[in-house]
């Protein structure tokens, strides 16, 4: 069993600088995970047309599906639409679809739509158009590639327009089992664990309160009985050795 | 003037798993930008080994300096610090002053000193210590890549220790003009400005809020007084067009 493949792209040069901090590579990865999707990894990069170019071709061999967040909008840095365009060697179109949203959105106020709004209507030639429900400014997907808007709550309405088209695949099985001791403790445990069963992750994640310590042990994989196997497996094994240990709930199940 | 240049590389499947939301680019990218450092880009990788290897390679040879988070804990699943050896192909040794710090931060606890909590005190043979002022267990700088531990509490503290060692640039100055319309209405004026102005690069933030919207114009450059003059014509312009523009002060210096 393996499932889809995919990377995200984060573009913008006010992430780098730390002016302003990501939400889209948490958010996406959360969805990609419940879809069955293996996010493999994500990139932040700045607003230079050569540098999206080569990250775009390269992710877009490398994995299933890319997307990408940041630099669709009217003005002069929103260079991601020309960027992802010269990456597939095509030209930039006026998407008739896009302009006539556009136009019917500022119909009415009395924002004008000129010409850095109409940029906005602006795809790679061939190119589907991607929902806005949020500011109908469209994203668009060329080949593999999502190109979604970067504010978070317009990225995160874009992509339920279109997240059932993704072929997804198994929705791996994720069991947390807390347990009250240091995770140098039971290293060799989680060791063993992660050996014996073929196919399933073991997470150590060590956290610290005032006056209390734990580890909670992550168990993934896509093959649920196996997962749960390993779990109850490892739980007993803590026990043994005089500590408590016992399935979270809350932390167990994506949804 | 060039500022000397950086990259991130967060190293975790919880990243990726979006299990834990990632919050060590966001402050890392703040603190370089406070030293004159250019964080060119950031990556997420899982705990693989080859692809660990690959990107410490490939980002040590393109950057002035390599920042990454995570995997150097005592589990079978932390695995940077081999990885990072092997990319630089070195051997990993027990550090003698590294096993000495973990022997006294033990000492007194009923915390065994065991074979997983020893590994805490390898690092890859010629690389020196990063002090850990929360927990004990050291980080490690092999040429220019500096290895930190994920938990950002720990990062935070890892990295004030050594952080006066970097080799830092200029400060960027960076201004904030606040403008009371949307951002595709100003589009040309922020145009024009970024053309006229060589080294200034004028970011477009839109914002909105029930009832209100505007635009944080942002221009930024190492040339303070080329940024000031660049910020001063862009908010007469928008003035001008007849519209509110200020310096947003709270956003306009780093510190």
């Amino acid at each position: 069993m393996t499932n889809p493949t995919a990377a995200i792209l984060v573009i913008g040069d006010e992430i780098l600088s730390g002016r302003t901090k990501d939400k889209n590579i948490g958010w996406l990865a959360e969805e990609l995970t419940k879809l069955g999707i293996s996010l493999c990894e994500a990139r932040v990069i700045g607003d230079e047309k050569d540098v999206i170019m080569a990250h775009v071709t390269h992710l877009s061999d490398a994995y299933d599906y890319v997307f990408t967040s940041g630099g669709i909008g009217p003005t002069h840095d929103d260079i991601t639409t020309q960027s992802v365009a010269a990456a597939f060697e095509l030209p930039v179109i006026r998407h008739p679809d896009a302009e006539a949203r556009l136009l019917r959105h500022y119909e009415g106020t009395d924002i004008e739509f000129n010409e850095a709004r109409q940029k906005m209507a602006d795809v790679p030639d061939t190119a589907s158009l991607i929902d806005n429900p949020v500011s109908a400014a469209p994203g668009f997907k060329i080949k593999n590639v999502h190109v979604m808007a970067g504010v978070p709550s317009i990225l995160q309405g874009m992509f339920a327009t279109f997240s059932h088209t993704l072929t997804g695949g198994v929705q791996p099985t994720r069991i947390t089992i807390q347990c009250a001791i240091g995770e140098g403790s039971i290293a060799e445990i989680m060791s063993n664990i992660a050996a014996s069963f073929d196919g399933v992750s073991v997470g150590s994640y060590p956290w610290f309160k005032p006056g209390q310590f734990g580890t909670a042990v992550v168990l993934t994989g896509l093959d649920k009985d196996k997962v749960d196997k390993a779990a109850s497996q490892l739980e007993a094994l803590v026990r043994e050795g005089g500590h408590d240990a016992h399935r979270d709930l809350d932390n167990s199940t994506f949804t």
